[in-house]
């Protein structure tokens, strides 16, 4: 596809947002200014034969992912989605009706968290099939949450079970973008991150930035049923704990607001978990049938 | 090299900017708030195999010409550079010196713009190289220029010779930004671009969005020394009109602001050019020895 229709066919198929001055086409994106908001941005790729395969997966759920992830790192810290970025490198034998269907995931996803298409850049190439996608979005009333502000004593939240994704759900999930925004307004967030690497790995990530320890329970870490359908080798639990591409959150707050929250439940058609807690020590530890063992950032725990 | 490694690799190597409140590392870049001005957002992607070739054009080349062509869009529309995100998809076989070099690269032509990586994703894969870059800017003082503001009568204007980068310039040139931001303080710009495809193209891309037409003078358009060195088949002149990635900016003004800039010579180091008109016609002509002949977007002059 030629790359200026290929834009022109974009500009087409995208309504009008009041957000937007100068949407695809010219050298930039225009935004409407900010105002007293910070801005956020992130940037993800997917590639084939890494993150995907064309022909399992099918070019629209690509595209439906590849814009999923962003909105995930949005929602990590509560922000709210503002537009996005789209390059393409694609591979000289793939069909223009592919590359309309993978863009239309996309847009689609997009469409669902009112972030347009801002601009992109198109390439043919000899290589395999590679997306990349850059998300702006603004820091939200309650400013953005991020992965330093856990404090000993703080409880740990998950929003849903984990395990497994790979025979499904890490192309087909919901970004927890309203329900990040629903529980900025319900608790004051100290830390958050969404489960992209594992539930162990990503806690690591809070845990280094935040300078302090984490103790999980493991019979409180909801699995999710998929976990269980993966061949034998790892238990569902350590799936749980090791899995990456959940996209669901997890956060910290203060033992008064984990309290509320847990009572309150205030996110609809979503169950909020207390997993854990924050301690004053070093590193990730899990408690299982009243034993306390070292927990890996692979998910891996010592001496079971 | 491995993800986590390289990001602190990044984030040691960068400079503290107080207009960045959370660089690399975290889910997203948070960025202070702008304010009243408009946000400019734009990407470009460098492949290999199309845009360049590693061996020839070393590492630290292509990252800094990565940067620059993406400085250049925020060029076009006379706009400040506030910040990048570079996603990269490095073959397994690359060396992790060359994976420094070519960061080094982006980070070095950032710097001289005031553009700090905030972000990115690194992958591996059995793909060739492919770079991803995303540039956030803001609109200036005078709002951001587009290629829509031309009007019949206005004179246009580039910034410098044409031709023939593809024997050098095309991977060490300077992107236009300061001698932009000059020009918008010095004249009411009615509409803008950076040479990228080409005179002829990107003459028509500021005419299809502004719905005029133009004339440019064949004597009066700066032609590049390289222009002349290439093989015979096309004359220098024909070089200049067609040959891409020079990534100076042609721009149009009212005939008042013309003459004045022409007068002037605002721009240190830098001979403003004045090439033609703007017409109320349709279409791009070539005027040549007296006689006027349509020129297409590819540079090729019809009938010469």
């Amino acid at each position: 596809m030629q790359e200026f229709r290929f834009i022109d066919w974009i500009r087409r198929g995208l309504p009008r947002d009041p957000r937007v001055r100068i949407g695809p086409g010219d050298d930039c994106a225009v935004l409407e200014p900010l105002g007293a908001v910070p801005l956020l941005a992130s940037t993800d790729m997917l590639l084939e034969g890494v993150h995907f395969r064309l022909e399992e997966a099918g070019p629209r759920r690509i595209g439906r992912k590849l814009m999923a992830v962003n909105l995930s790192d949005i929602a990590a810290m509560a922000g709210r989605p503002l537009g996005a970025l789209l390059s393409l490198a694609l591979p000289h034998r793939i069909p223009d009706a592919q590359v309309e269907a993978l863009v239309q995931g996309v847009q689609e996803m997009g469409e669902e968290f009112a972030t347009p298409l801002l601009g992109g850049d198109t390439n043919v190439w000899s290589g395999p099939l590679a997306l990349s996608l850059t998300i702006l979005g603004t820091g939200g009333s309650n400013g953005p949450v991020d992965r330093s502000g856990a404090r000993p004593d703080d409880w740990i939240f998950v929003t849903g079970p984990l395990g497994g994704s790979l025979l499904g759900k890490h192309l087909d999930f919901t970004p927890r973008v309203r329900e990040a925004q629903l529980l900025a307004e319900n608790a004051d967030l100290h830390a958050m991150i969404d489960v992209s690497d594992g539930l162990a790995a990503d806690l690591h990530h809070i845990l280094e930035e935040s300078r302090c320890g984490a103790l999980l329970l493991a019979e409180r870490i909801p699995i999710a049923p998929a976990a269980y359908r993966l061949p034998p080798g790892k238990s569902p639990l350590e799936h749980a704990l090791g899995d990456g591409e959940d996209f669901e959150l997890v956060f910290t707050v203060s033992p008064a607001d984990g309290a509320r929250l847990l009572e309150t439940q205030p996110i609809p058609e979503t169950t909020l978990h207390h997993i854990g807690f924050c301690t004053d020590g070093d590193g990730l530890f899990l408690e299982e049938m009243g034993v306390v063992r070292p927990l890996e950032p692979t998910g891996f725990v010592h001496g079971s």
